[in-house]
């Protein structure tokens, strides 16, 4: 029976539909087995997705997408979704160049009617949506899926507070795997907890099944009545739940694995013609052991062996690094806190968590608050660091003018995944991050090439500059140091001197710089390379040196616009200056996903690329 | 008795603490006569603080400001606070150039603990502030004051979720008047609402004063046992509120006008020692009959006549043009929708709030929430036009990324008080916008200087662009249209032509431009102007024009960095062009209150300035 699969059959979710409830149980262990080939192989997200197997085929059974529209929060748990809506027969490609995204993506297919990526967009995008229904007389339903992880995110309770009074057909789904990407911190995660245990969950599960015993199946508008007793009577009895508390219908919670429960209880939320809050409790990882048993390794994955669940070894890099060197400068000094938004691991803090407990916080996927959060703790004479990704820096610009620029608070960003990032691709790339740093005042941003520049510039960060001090640095391991080169803790480095030609750049790519250099000088082609340690400001002696040269280039791991070869551009072009500049950096738009090596050989920020354009120019 | 007034004699906390209680009823109105004197003159916020002047007195009589550190939340109601801790002296130079600004400035006294201005920052501010204190063996109190509007912004919640698990001094004091600047929306004013009206309500009030009876004044821990016991069988009776969910203790509602049980439940909340929410119920407005019955008109007054509550007849200004385009818009087509971040009036979307009732969006205030809300409604075929002002918009930056521009979604952001605020000083100058929007793909960006502009770049935003548009325009009134000058839809006009010297701009200081250029011509300079109407993209044919000239001169009313002066400067210096290039710019910092035409004047963009600096440059 093994060659009857259902899943290559699967073209839409009529074809869900269609199954009979029998060959379900089936589909979901195809799916699995799907998950866990293809993300062994090609990387991303496995327990996340494991998790929602029923949940997505129950909503494709109970719903009709692209009528009845499904946005999933930050994505990474839409792959059974893509195997459902005619992806199947790509699903070999993702997250690969050209392939299908590790996020949802309008331009994909229909069946993903909005952009994810980032966390705890999801209700305010659905609400959006289910609003434009209501204004078209459109009776089609919207629903937002969202982790208790996400939440934690200030965006998704602005959402709940402008929806919950609404009379449009949202639903939101609540998908409680107890889980951020480490495991779930603050008061709501307890409160869901609390929701999860209390007597109130045991009594609501019969009262769901008694309820549902009279909803017909498809979906009369229950009468309202009934419904708003029902939910009086229950917070006399049991105490208001959050959901309860910002407007929304609570239904649960419910077992996020039992088929026919969850079809049951989607049923009823249909038939609700307002905001309805749906609790579903899964397991993350279910149904591969390895992930149920270690979540958070198979949270992001970039491959493993499915018999043993080991994944190759994870080498040094540029976050497990800033993690050493941040317990060290931690272990000198009390004043010394780590925070993190839900990115414990991934951000190198785990060793710091254990050993520096009571300075270490993990404030949830809250970006902003963490920022204003560092800008107290400064304000009263801590020296708080925040580790967090380039692309969810994002989030708290308006925070770093207003709570820590302006009153020069001291507060460390230390911005992980800042450049190109590969396969999470648009979404996740950190391409903005020195654009958007250098419109704020008071703000130094370091961009270190090597680990004994993070740890020099770490320090420097820390104890030598006031304001906000910025030190970025890409995923990954740090590039082969050229021969010869030799960190030393000043704004800028000049290797050679002399020639008339001169590459400048910063960050990583840098080593390809110099492997540009060398083969120039084979071909009888002299360049020095300025190196950037610092980005902002700029040092004037740095554009002094500039100013001496007739051809200057300037390489960029960023966008163009507002990015620093724009800025150290004008500043040299208005200034006294004969020579010509040119600067090569990524386009003004998204990048889309692909391998680190293949983005920057497309985007001519290779080695390769480098000594070419030098050497055309050069003909001239 | 009327000469032995009690507030001129108060220099500080201490001297507050020092007052008999008999006395305190006396100061109260002193403080209210002194508030409406100073903003009658000066403008200012009135109406939140009057609301507070009970509660700001019995803060003062409680705590020990600086041990105890307060945070008020906004900061347009802390003028009390400046009242009695040693700014009286200093109070009519409320708001004015060098004078005390309307907001809390650590730099200004160290009563103030934290910069104020945006919204719902001070739970996340105050818990850093109080975690550094308990991390320092510090056993000072930390009081956030935050209103129930800045409760509905996502990063009060996120602070809320972060603190509640913690032990540390905390206690926030919920303000809840009913009112953000518009009357409050969504659900959380509706459980708060809720709170206020239910028995619940009732009987804490008898409870509470049973429970304070037992409470020592001066402050012994309470048995915690004690404390635990009650909260449950609390929330077993009357369910539990938001706060309570969020992991605080909740106390209240108090009404916030009666100073005896301020402060016998503040010295409660002072002896519980873990997150406190205390939940008092203020009239904003509070004493002076104008304000109490119409506080929208007294949030933010420019001055008024104390006898009458007269406000000087507000004149025809940008959000007034653009509230009666967006109508004209929206009349004829049914997909025009509006948003604001509980700015209703302000931004002159009140006729729109009635007329078209189903299309208009308070979304409290969440600038982030709104914009993802409306690529929401974009991507179902909605036309939403959110209007906001430019400080404010810097809390969308991910969101204008990550779910507007990544998706290429059709979104209008109609940008109100960009460019120099006056007044309100450093937190609200709208001098980043140009700069953060420069960074991001996908933008087109629209810069009116004069209503006729507004009218033809709003609809050509409307229907004629893809992607985000934003049209941005400055606070107040538009200048005086130069004669001869005919507003043309086009990206850019060209004034003159066949000088040897330009003068590029955009907005309001166009009109500066031009009488620059008039005195100019007196003295035989001739001078064109290339006045930009779109700022994003360049127009490539602009650049074009402007290579022809030998001297060019760039003036913008926004920061430089990352800002237009500067990417046109680059596009230009870097392309063929034998010329010199000079960019008058804001400086890259925070910009101080003064009148908008004094820092005009300080940062050389008044019409004076740009005619010398012109001739100086022409006669080197």
């Amino acid at each position: 029976m093994a060659s009857e699969r259902i899943l290559p059959t699967i073209h839409s979710p009529a074809d869900v539909k269609a199954l009979p409830f029998e060959a379900l149980g089936g589909l979901c262990g195809e799916i699995r087995e799907a998950l866990i080939q293809t993300i062994s192989q090609n990387g991303g997200h496995l327990a996340s997705n494991l998790g929602v197997v029923e949940l997505t085929l129950a909503l494709h059974r109970v719903f009709s997408s692209p009528k009845d529209q499904i946005v999933w929060d930050v994505g990474h748990q839409c792959y059974p979704h893509k195997l459902l809506t005619g992806r199947y027969d790509q699903f070999s490609t993702l997250r690969r160049e050209n392939g299908l995204s590790g996020f949802c993506r309008p331009e994909e297919s229909e069946h993903d009617p909005f952009v994810s990526g980032h966390s705890s967009t999801s209700i305010s995008a659905a609400f959006g949506l289910a609003k434009a229904k209501s204004l078209q007389g459109d009776d089609g339903h919207t629903i937002a899926v969202i982790g208790d992880g996400a939440l934690t995110g200030g965006l998704a309770y602005e959402g709940l507070n402008n929806a919950g009074r609404s009379k449009d057909r949202l639903i939101v789904i609540l998908n409680d795997n107890k889980m951020s990407i480490s495991r779930n911190v603050g008061s709501v995660a307890r409160h869901l907890a609390v929701l999860r245990s209390s007597p109130r969950y045991l009594r609501f599960k019969k009262g769901v099944e008694r309820f549902l015993q009279k909803v017909p199946l498809v979906g009369q508008p229950l009468d309202r009545a009934i419904v708003k007793v029902k939910s009086g009577v229950k917070s006399m009895l049991y105490g208001n739940t959050l959901f309860e508390n910002m407007g929304f219908t609570y239904m649960g919670p419910v077992d996020g694995h039992d088929l026919g429960k969850l079809c049951a209880v989607l049923e009823s939320c249909k038939s609700i013609h307002q905001p309805v809050l749906l609790h579903v409790c899964t397991v993350k990882g279910k149904g591969y052991t390895f992930a149920e048993e270690r979540p958070k390794d198979f949270h992001g994955t970039s491959g493993f062996d499915i018999e043993t669940g080991d994944a190759p070894a994870s080498r040094e890099n540029f976050s497990s690094v800033f993690g050493r060197e941040i317990c060290d400068l931690a272990s000198g000094d009390p004043r010394v806190c780590a925070v993190t938004a839900a990115m414990t691991e991934s951000t190198g803090l785990t060793e710091f968590s254990h050993t520096y407990r009571s300075r270490f916080f993990d404030v949830g996927i809250a970006e902003e608050h963490a920022i204003t959060f560092c800008s107290g703790l400064a304000k009263n004479g801590m020296l708080p660091v925040f580790a967090v990704y380039s692309t969810f820096l994002q989030r708290g610009y308006d925070e770093l003018i207003h709570d820590a620029a302006l009153q020069n608070a001291k507060i460390v960003l230390c911005i992980d995944r800042a450049g190109l990032v590969g396969e999470d691709g648009e979404t996740h790339q950190g391409v903005f991050d020195a654009a958007f740093l250098n419109t704020i005042p008071n703000v130094t941003v370091f961009a270190p090439s090597f680990y004994a520049e993070l740890h020099w510039m770490l320090k420097e960060a820390v104890y030598q500059y006031k304001g906000v001090v910025a030190v970025r640095y890409p995923r990954g391991g740090e590039p082969v140091p050229p021969q010869g080169y030799t960190p030393a803790p000043a704004s800028y480095s000049l290797l050679g001197g002399g020639a008339k030609v001169l590459l400048i750049t910063y960050g990583r790519i840098f080593a390809n710089a110099c492997k540009a250099r060398e083969s120039l000088a084979q071909k009888g082609i002299e360049m020095d390379i300025l190196k950037l340690n610092r980005i902002k400001p700029m040092d004037p002696q740095a554009l002094y040196i500039a100013r001496g040269y007739q051809k200057v280039f300037f390489f960029e791991e960023g966008i163009r616009t507002g990015g620093v070869a724009e800025h150290f551009g004008f500043s040299l072009l208005s200034g006294e200056f004969n020579g010509t500049y040119s600067a090569h950096t990524l386009p003004d738009g998204f990048i889309a996903q692909a391998t680190v090596a293949s983005a920057m050989k497309k985007y001519h920020l290779d080695a390769d690329s480098m000594a070419q354009i030098v050497e055309q120019e050069c003909e001239l």
